[in-house]
């Protein structure tokens, strides 16, 4: 079992990584303060693991809220439903919820508990490797609206992280792919080094070798937990995380959300992002070759659909967050392993990128 | 101009009182950081106070969400109205949202602004003596499910609080009572000497008189800010901002929320505690009075309704979020002008104060 620590001075966490970690239950009870628990999953991932946890619960009060699958269901009327289950069922400010699911659960279940009663705790159990990897680490929770993706939502940490292993067994190929586009990116915007690791290492990720994920998932929530907690609320450093997402909530909201999953549009995303610090003689041409060469053997796409045209890009990232009183804010590569924040774009160059990158 | 400020480290912020400051623009603008602003007020407020604060802001982009009055509007309904309006109007995260006229819209707004992009800057600008003696400082905002008040909500401070007193000028005489109420509640709980100066000026706050009004805002105030300085998330001394509000709750639940104000409820809360306070030896039959007597001064009931009986109670603060694990715990007096949290209730006694407050 491989342990670190998201540094938040009282707020701070315990990220769990290894096999089996759900049926055993000296990683929860430590976590669980009051007497009663809500394991909030969806009918995807409830019939594999939730009698696991239910298992190592013995004990407490347990119950649960299955939601529907899908990014669709993220929003406030789901999120309505978690607060009946909880005033239904009397849960109390002394109550636990465990998020056990993908992104879209985490987010819920963590805004869900950032809400109840104005904050009760929370435990994520991620079983995809994105939200291993991102989603689960660093306190972004909240629900989509239908004019934008997590438009409603708040910073809230959660007691613990529990990433189990044995979960990645029955994860479809392509989602495990959508993952890695988040581990590559951990490489490029922080830690070169483990880029090249990556290099030799990526077929046996491809392949589920246990130690080679979990090293894999220990390195990444290691370079989110640094950045979080340089910048807990995103006031600053923390915009670089977004390697890649400014173009790829672009691709996403062009061909609505749920066709290209969110790290098959940020893999094309820091194609994009690394294609235009190429041209600002930021990384080499070999370098952006490398990207692409690592994101293909990840079977990840390198290039937006090809559909989209320069003003597609420009109008979609003309309505995203990330703008600051209208200026466009990119997160670029100063160099391979190092990525900057700036509002400094040469259009010129910016529209070169679009037609290299074009299909 | 009284100016007093809540000291929350980098959450501290300042609360101004006093006559006609809405008009000045010197209040609002240092604390509205962006260029767009919204004001989100009701239509019994916004008729009256809209204009003078969208003129004291010339030069910022300013639009507005108007909601029906009520506490029955306080749900997630109406707080996803407020969302549909910025995300439709384009505001970002660096917009402000000013909350205009009473509890409702305070908390309303108060939380709109904890969710919207994950927090943006919020201006409590209260209209009611309520408001601005209570729901506008601390930072507690929110909404009401059908199963219980302010179940979802955030812990989440404004940038400031302006309390004009002109705005009391227009309010309901029965209203102004229900903010007397609180106002009491903070002699009671922290301040002898206040509750002694209040003995000597109720006619006065009854009457309106600005000064009168704008020192006992600010003293009710100072307690609130000492008390949340001292526990912001509730964990311990803060729940003693509560006295008389578990039986409140209970009266106001029985009732059917509206038909007691708040205030009303938590006046007759406030006697049924201090009853069993007395019960316990810890004040006089004498203060018991003095208290009634204050209250009755202030228009405001010193008995729960005739037909709730001791059974009602206590099925009704069973329910109360304020049981911790099932133990009921209470506010009450150790003396006059200071208050404990104690579940070390005598059943006995509790029913005694029961048929004795019993009208």
């Amino acid at each position: 079992m491989r342990q670190l620590n998201v540094d938040l001075g009282d707020r701070s966490y315990p990220i769990y990584i290894g096999k089996s970690l759900l049926s055993n239950p000296q990683y929860l009870l430590p976590h669980i303060h009051g007497k009663q628990v809500c394991i909030v999953s969806n009918n995807t991932v409830a019939p594999l693991h939730l009698d696991q946890i239910k298992n190592s619960l013995g004990g407490l009060n347990v119950d649960q809220v299955i939601l529907p699958d899908g990014e669709q269901f993220k929003n406030l009327a789901t999120l309505e439903t978690i607060f009946d289950h909880l005033l239904g069922q009397r849960h109390n400010r002394t109550t636990t919820l465990i998020a056990l699911g993908g992104g879209v659960i985490g987010d819920m279940t963590g805004f869900a508990a950032a809400c109840y009663q104005r904050g009760v705790n929370f435990i994520q159990v991620p079983t995809t490797l994105l939200a291993m990897v991102d989603s689960s680490v660093g306190g972004k929770t909240g629900v989509n609206h239908p004019l934008g993706k997590n438009m409603i939502g708040a910073f809230y940490q959660p007691q613990a992280v529990l990433a189990d292993t044995l979960t990645l067994e029955t994860l479809p190929q392509r989602e495990l792919s959508a993952g890695l586009a988040e581990v590559i990116k951990y490489g490029l915007i922080c830690d070169y080094p483990f880029f090249e690791w990556l290099e030799k290492n990526i077929e046996k990720l491809m392949q589920r070798d246990t130690d080679t994920l979990a090293y894999a998932i220990e390195i990444s929530c290691q370079c989110k937990a640094k950045v979080v907690s340089a910048d807990e609320r995103e006031g600053g450093i923390r915009a670089i995380l977004n390697l890649g997402h400014t173009f790829g909530h672009a691709i996403e909201t062009a061909q609505g959300y749920g066709n290209w999953l969110h790290g098959e549009a940020v893999a094309a995303g820091m194609v994009m992002a690394a294609d235009l610090s190429m041209r600002n003689g930021k990384i080499s041409k070999e370098d952006l070759e490398r990207i692409k060469q690592l994101l293909t053997r990840a079977s990840l796409p390198i290039a937006p659909p090809s559909d989209m045209t320069p003003d597609d890009f420009l109008r979609l990232m003309g309505v995203d967050k990330k703008v600051l009183d209208g200026r466009l804010r990119l997160v670029l590569l100063d160099a391979m392993g190092v990525a900057t924040v700036t509002s400094d774009i040469d259009q010129q160059k910016l529209l070169k990128t679009f037609s290299a990158c074009r299909n």
